[in-house]
């Protein structure tokens, strides 16, 4: 669970692998690390019944770089159909944070970053509105104040990505960002972009979902970390919790509640994406905690 | 929260009202249960500022009968125009339960009340299938067996309706019984008719709701306790709780768990009614836990 | 549960009192809040058979100043032999934070401050080690280096007594202040300062709770945030949290785990003490939430 | 986690070891079940830095038998050092349930193991008091009821360990069985007997820990389930869990809600047990959830 780098001199990687599922896979992949001299030091798998697909994530100790270490992989890679990534353990995710005016999840990530408990490195905070300048300031991470103005969306959106790829964007994560993205943007984005979602998706969709919440009269109140699709809130779910209410909350006291649960999933999300932990499996995602 | 009646010689009671919300009700209440030398052991309110409705609890230990201090608060009753209800604490109610096949709800209702940690009086269990009568007989509680045909539901209903007459049933819970109600017999047991959804409503409403959650990929696997409607899965929520899935869990999996919540979410929104600790507030509940 | 002041012109009041328990105290106080015209909104009370104590806690909405109000319930506490204090609801207490190294804990209390999500004005911080000034600075709040120097820490004490007289502090909280307090500076404190211990006690007092969690095996982490007293640990608790590891968890881990538990449970119990919703009875607390 | 055996023809195992830690176990295991035609369908593993030990649990579907599949482990399981178990998935395990007069853990156990959805046998119920007998007659479980004399203890735990022999079991479940065994006793089932400590450990050792609880006033209720050994209370733990109480709740209803707790947190020890998933690492465990 620990996203600190090994103490001593062997390099540690993380290896992640989707492949069809049938047998002799880890023993292929075991053999190519063992035959290197490596030694595996965590280990996940999950076969899919549904889908058909195996899933593995491993870190590893070795002697190699690399480079070397992926030209090991690559034949039993191609072997077995497997798109696959091969990540130095603990290495940083350069990150995007996109916002709006609500302070709380970013705050709390660039905190968890600075605390090193999040192997992420924010590059970048664009906002819609200039309000959290100042918060990005604080941390000495760049703010751009990208306005979306009706009918400029595409320019807008444009120089998102462009503003990414200058800065070798990893993953981009959306803290509370209340704008929709395009199916343009969604797709250029896909499988490196977290929502949170200020619900316990599939509940309450659409506009004011505390209000809804409470004149539903809920008892818990939820949120959900997902991957961004172009099918909006129907993105695959990282993570999801919820805390207590009661019929004393107020709509008020719900978003007070929900932002600290948006916040505290939200990281989650991030710090298992940002340590391979998150693999897709159709629309649903596999986490190896 | 103990269930049980007081240890001394004075009598307890729970008085519940509702009524327009405005000053001098605590008072005018107080004053009533001071006069006859009561002494308030429990209090809880709540004002709505969104249906402008006041809600009181009250337990109150006084040298009367239940009849003597009803004669009391009538008059107080009547000026502020309250619907209210007064018992003796820890009087357990005349419960009816419905069943289907599923065992989990029936097997925990009737253990917590014979551990004497539910204050109900289970008076019938009536299944429209056969398979709980050895349940029943073992806590030596009848057992009605009435299946639902089809086309002669209203001969069904009739005949359960005159069940809770016979029996003098306070409370119908339906334990995972899976048939709908009519809305005649929705409007005749309207708030003293408790159901399980094996659901985290408003999510997953309709059939299979854990086949839905697992191919939606959900982290967490609910259930919701509530007052039945004619409005199916739309009655004031009274408890709703979650338990955390993961990718690996089936669907299989994902009903065993969320027969624990079923039945721990049930058992709790049935002892806060029985302990007249639920009151309704438009379509929404107030609980004075 | 909100913080927030009420909309309209009319003052609202907070007023808590503790006394023996006994006939007509809920009557009498009522009344003199009803004979002033005063709305009551929120009623909370608590007799304990074991201390004979009773609590209670009454928000009112009534057209007079402060210390006309008090004027009115003095005779009535005076009768009961209450113990009382009356304020402004929502009105925030002034606060002082004292830290060591760990930033955790301040930077969630001066955010939820700044959101307008907790009730206090933190009028100073106080670090006997200087890492946190920067953090003090970005929140605008004052930040004094006070080290504790061996056997000079009476003279330290002394300059916190002082710097809490000259600000007016109300409340102090340690926030992972890793200082043992001299039992005279606690009994000086004595129900107004806050402590966070980072352990679910009455587990693993002493030195690395974390690493003594580790080896025990433990499959919780907790926090307890207590009242300071001049019995070590031994606080009253007002509040506390736990989070799951696993065998996987290493103490770094537990260390990050604990925190946020520990920032969480901390900010609920400053919240609900800044609203006057704690109660010591006994060694013990009364919380109304 | 479904303890479900495989729908299919091919038999499914689940192989279980423990060994000092270094490179190539995976490959060597994985190997052998290849090498056999062998699907693995779920592998965990964990090497403790602190001991040294690396545990690895798989199961795999493979077309042979028990005894065959276990001769082409062995010589892999020789050159390791490794102790090892290898079963059939989803077999239930020969369990014997030690009680006093608490129902709610036997009751709960029996409950689930009829549900199937905890995969044991329940080959006998032995009292030192009589007051289960009807319990387990209603489940058809055999019931011994064997009082402990003083002073005749050695007998007592002589007839149990009899009892055991006579019928195969392979686990002992205290559940609530308020007799402390003897050193002897201990050993002679260590590794294979479960307690439920009415506590959340290492809090309130000893006699009546709900009403130390209460006295402490705790917000949280924990128990936790743990293997026997013959330092009291200190013996591995499995799981724990809390629950929430407050100021109101009496040591009663700690009682209550301690019972909830104790129930589901034995459930899910003996579950994990009886399906290979915990591993001793010292006095500490590995859970394979």
């Amino acid at each position: 669970m620990t996203t600190a780098p090994p103490d001593d001199a062997v390099p540690a990687y993380v290896l992640v692998l989707t492949c069809p599922d049938g047998p002799g896979i880890v023993h292929a992949v075991s053999g190519v690390l063992a035959g290197a001299g490596g030694n595996i030091t965590e280990s996940q798998q999950y076969g899919d019944p549904g889908t058909g697909r195996f899933h593995l994530r491993l870190q590893v100790e070795v002697a190699l770089g690399r480079e070397a270490l992926a030209a090991l992989v690559e034949p039993v890679a191609d072997r077995f159909g497997m798109t696959w990534t091969l990540d130095v353990v603990g290495r940083p995710l350069r990150t995007l944070v996109l916002v709006s005016r609500a302070a709380h999840c970013l705050n709390d990530l660039l905190f968890r970053q600075r605390s090193g408990r999040l192997p992420v490195d924010v590059v970048g905070v664009v906002g819609n509105h200039p309000d959290l300048a100042p918060m990005a300031a604080t941390y000495g991470v760049p703010f751009t104040h990208l306005p979306v103005e009706r009918g400029r969306k595409a320019e807008a959106e444009a120089h998102l990505l462009d503003l990414a790829r200058e800065r070798d964007v990893e993953l981009v994560v959306l803290a509370r960002y209340m704008q929709v993205l395009s199916d343009d943007l969604c797709r250029a984005l896909a499988g490196r972009a977290i929502n949170i979602h200020h619900s316990f998706l599939p509940s309450f969709k659409g506009a004011r979902p505390y209000a809804q919440a409470h004149d539903r009269g809920v008892k818990l109140i939820g949120a959900t970390a997902h991957y961004v699709t172009a099918d909006l809130d129907e993105g695959p779910i990282i993570e999801q919790d919820v805390q207590r209410v009661d019929h004393a909350s107020t709509e008020r006291d719900m978003v007070g509640i929900g932002q600290d649960v948006e916040a505290q999933v939200l990281a989650r999300a991030v710090r298992w994406h940002a340590e391979h932990r998150v693999l897709l499996d159709g629309h649903r995602t596999v986490v190896f905690r």
